[in-house]
């Protein structure tokens, strides 16, 4: 049996019940390198690979699940950019009729969202800005879309030392309908949720425009930002999306 | 102080370890009537009010956390369509200088994700179809934006007994782009995910057209719908979104 567990940020406190017990009954954890720590207190065998080497972790994955109980650890959710869609993909490939259980796991949208306040309480977009498996021109396009349609807007793997592009080029199109709106955008920084040197900011497109280097600095792969709404508010100094109910019941 | 607490969709294995001690250690548990059936086991003091009873709760849950630690609970993640951001609002309308902190939840959509596969696996969007506090052009403009940039689509609250216009208007903008790129859209149906009488479906935009007043019968306020986008397939009877390693690396 082959077991895809989000865990989560990272901490034990993120962790369901589902995917607790789930990794306490495998023979076998598999799972990037970086996330080792946090499954070393089941006391398992453990495999790890480093970054992109995700097809060999999952290759190996599903072959030792023909025999044993295996768990491929993704953190957050294990389905939002995590390994299960590869597992489906390569176990077809590969001919392997392993059963396959995904189990769910806080995804780093919610976990940040509920840090800055409640940026993600409306319809919201979610995207990455790597272009490592996506054209860029796709992921502008939807940059673009997810604006036009006045979406709250997440970025997952927003900037990499060697990855600027996508960000420099996502940034510009916000300022762009910064202008168009006549209006600044809130914009809500939150790096290594639920991890140690976690840190949130608050601020807005004007700012890290105006301080690019700095917010270039802070800005790594462990942090996710949330793109405000025209209603998006800072109320309590927290990030806030209100639904409506103020309006309509005329509060 | 007062903890806005996401619990997932229900079930005892999907709480969080952090969600289990927060609901142990209060004096009060304030939820939507329906959620009592979930939040029992803890025998704490419970308070419950009825469907858009919202504001009620809200404002009850605040004064009580003057003098007591109250817990206000949400299905899935606190913040997303939960009752976070009415929280800081009212807290800060009525003057009321409580700790607020949010505790993350498994949303249904990540739930769900997980259980038709591995839908979620790229960007997608997420719009809720209740016009009830949503102006209905608003919630169809989105829906078209995310069409546009070839989001997966999650849709929230997609239909209730006294509320058919946005799903109707919804299939129709799903069918004109169908139409549009030539490809029909595989959508993924989840209704009472992780709770009793969970039921998945997987079909197409076009199956559904064809069987409207069925699948109209199926779908509830306690179903979330994912629609595919243009690269969604269906792999093992799972309803898959690749995020691209096969391609990038020629498998
Ligand atoms: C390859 S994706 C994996 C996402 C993960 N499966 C999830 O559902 O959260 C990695 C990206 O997720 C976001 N992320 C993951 N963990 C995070 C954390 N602890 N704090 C902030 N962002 C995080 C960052 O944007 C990061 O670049
Ligand atoms: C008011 S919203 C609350 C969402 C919740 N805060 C969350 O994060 O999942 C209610 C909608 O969430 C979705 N939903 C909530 N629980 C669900 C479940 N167990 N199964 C399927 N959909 C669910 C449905 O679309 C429902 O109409």
């Amino acid at each position: 049996m082959l077991y895809v567990v989000g865990i989560g940020p990272g901490g034990e406190r993120y962790f369901t019940r589902e995917a607790e017990e789930v990794l306490k009954s495998v023979d076998l954890i598999v799972c990037y390198r970086g996330y080792r720590k946090y499954i070393e207190r089941f006391k398992k065998e453990v495999y790890t690979t480093g970054m992109k080497k995700e097809i060999e972790r999952v290759r190996y994955a599903l072959k030792e699940a023909e025999r044993r109980d295996v768990a491929l650890v993704s953190s957050g959710d294990a389905t939002i950019y995590g390994m299960a869609s590869l597992v489906y993909e390569l176990a077809v490939k590969d001919g392997c009729r392993v059963p396959i259980k995904v189990v769910s796991g806080i995804t780093a949208a919610s976990i940040s969202s509920g840090l800055l306040g409640a940026p993600l309480n409306h319809d919201f977009a979610v995207v990455s800005l790597s272009d490592l498996l996506t054209p860029i021109e796709v992921i502008l396009k939807r940059v673009r879309c997810a604006l036009e349609g006045d979406f709250v807007l997440v970025l997952y793997n927003p900037l990499s030392r060697s990855r600027k592009e996508p960000f420099l080029r996502t940034i510009d199109i916000i300022k762009e309908y910064r202008e168009k709106r006549g209006l600044d955008y809130i914009v809500g920084i939150v790096k290594n949720a639920g991890r140690e040197g976690e840190e949130c900011r608050i601020t807005t497109i004007r700012d890290i425009c105006d301080n690019l280097g700095e917010y270039m600095k802070f800005i790594d792969m462990n942090t996710t930002l949330i793109v405000g709404n025209s209603n998006t508010k800072i109320i309590c100094n927290k990030m806030v999306t209100p639904r409506g109910y103020l309006d309509k019941y005329k509060i």
